[in-house]
């Protein structure tokens, strides 16, 4: 089954390196025109070309330009980048469309599928069997060039009846342990959960707490372990007392950072495993007089954008959301061995730290 | 041109209307079996068995399954619910992926969408004229069962390019003058404004600010005369230096609020246009070393999700973009005249004030 699903993923990527070879000297028609005709006419390398064709970003407005009016102007584009038994329609299976990183996901796969000329089916599946099922349905009877999960879970069979769609497949974010024969693109949450501390750490800090996330979700747990690991690193044995549980939403955010202060010894800062978690310590923290930054300094976890919007603006670990989709796409539309050194099958994109007005220096 | 798009949308309609009568007192077969033979079956009405064909909500989830698995059993479904000339797909034109309330729009949509097992494509136009023309292109190419614009403009050759696809056509929020051949759902704005400022008014506030939206959107103009005519209707003349520009965004929340609190006699009380403006009054007033809510009380407009998460919770309008999407989906999958009154082309659903904790009773 697995390997029903990698060969499509092979199959997908050779579109242009099987254009027929160019007859040196001959004209620019439109009948024979390659893309190594296309790239000695505007001056730049095939691989430019090939960039262009594929949508990558790292290409130059101008020179983008200068390829794309030679590809039109020689029909290139209309005859060789959509094969016809493509069905021009990529897929977004998504749990929920209620959450604010839902929509990174759909825009980081919508500007990649465009690029391509590709449509974007988006389903969201509510985490319940029955519209899954559907979905699949749907999906079998009209066809998809590939099919980009964002999901939780899935049943072995649901993934029989995707995998026999002969449509590439890619999980993004799987908070599950991924699959090594599916194609997954996430973040380096345990990078992420490092960085926040060691801030916290570089501030002064020694009595750090952590709202943690869901205790069976992969990411939540690296994300704990980089916490630990940072502490450790500067001497300081974890508190058990310290690590507050929670399920990435606001309201144990909240709670924990209640329990924490309602400690004999409360923390001076916390690292709050989602942005959300880390707005419902804002809020438990304003129930106790408390000034965000100023008595208690907060990290959070995603960058979404309500964390900008905050109050005082908030310090996180920015996961990149939409180039984690982009990504996704782009192993859809162009095949993972296009878009990953060979072989590969798994991707995490960085995480950075994005310092706002959260986050001080340890109150003397 | 308008009338290409009215006259298809008339076309839609009859699906269920033109079901063949059945033969009194023929068997439950599945040659023959109408919407009546699974009213009698089921013990419902006629209505309540169309409700469920259409995926209404308002039907129990008891008789839903009836129903369906009648419907399911005498392949009624099948056989009518889907002609064949459709696609299966219906398309989303938004502006941008990256508001807060694009996902809202994308979620109402896809729900109804699901319910007809239809699926939903989704495009982004940036607001690029070459995009524009691409996404026309590919559905011109594919065919689409309608087409739901979320969009603030469009020139009048694309209008007339989607009008050609024959396909249905319906505007949700129509920032701008709504064009009346085109079916729009938009929200009633101008009664948010009223309900906004009146619920300030009735906390004893007399000194009201408002952070107002883009001039040149008649939604926000809307709400600026909402707010007006609350002003008026209680006796109190409106202070233009109260009236802050803004364009929706955060930043000119920030900004009015700053301008407002440097007045001589600045307001205890604002009503901002939109959830952005009002956290970016947040941001000013706690610069200012004030309390939301104690110090100065604060009303948003929009209800967006992230509104809940801000410290203190925002007391807002809430704007049902979801149902607004919903209902534009519907009118695009079963006719404008099976959804709204016969003839109606226009539609605005209610807005609600939604109490929190950023508003309180002025201080003394």
């Amino acid at each position: 089954m697995a390997d029903t699903g990698r060969t499509k993923v092979h199959e997908q990527v050779p579109q242009v390196a099987r254009s027929p070879l160019p007859e040196r000297g001959a004209p620019l028609s439109a009948a024979r025109v390659t893309i190594a005709d296309i790239a000695q006419e505007a001056g730049v390398s095939v691989a430019t070309v090939s960039k262009v064709l594929n949508g990558h970003s790292q290409v130059s407005d101008s020179t983008r330009e200068k390829v794309e009016a030679l590809l039109e102007s020689s029909n290139y584009l209309r005859r060789r980048s959509r094969p016809t038994h493509t069905v021009g329609l990529i897929d977004l299976v998504i749990n929920e469309l209620d959450s604010p990183w839902s929509v990174e996901v759909v825009r980081g796969v919508e500007e990649v599928a465009a690029q391509h000329r590709t449509g974007l089916v988006v389903t969201a599946v509510h985490g319940r069997t029955a519209d899954t099922l559907r979905w699949i349905d749907n999906l079998t009877r009209r066809g998809s060039d590939g099919v980009i999960l964002a999901v939780t879970a899935l049943a072995r069979a649901q993934r029989q009846q995707i995998q026999d769609l002969n449509a590439p497949l890619v999980v993004v974010d799987p908070v599950g342990n991924p699959d090594p024969s599916i194609p997954s693109v996430g973040a380096t949450n345990w990078h992420g959960g490092l960085t926040a501390t060691q801030h916290l750490l570089q501030l002064g800090h020694r009595r750090i707490g952590l709202l943690a996330g869901p205790q069976d979700v992969l990411s939540a747990r690296a994300r704990l372990d980089g916490y630990r690991a940072a502490l450790e690193g500067a001497g300081i044995p974890v508190d058990p007392r310290l690590v507050q549980p929670g399920d990435f939403h606001h309201g144990t955010g909240l709670t924990g950072m209640r329990d924490l202060l309602a400690l004999p010894d409360p923390p001076t800062a916390v690292f709050a495993c989602s942005d959300l978690q880390a707005l419902g310590a804002y809020e438990a923290l304003r129930h106790a007089g408390l000034q965000v930054g100023r008595d208690v300094s907060v990290v959070g976890f995603d960058d979404l954008p309500t964390s900008s919007w905050a109050s005082p603006p908030l310090t996180t670990v920015r996961q990149p959301l939409s180039e984690m989709a982009a990504m996704a796409a782009r192993i859809v539309l162009q095949g993972v061995d296009t878009v990953l050194p060979g072989g590969m099958r798994r991707l995490e994109l960085a995480t950075e730290l994005v310092e706002r007005e959260s986050t001080a220096p340890v109150a003397c």
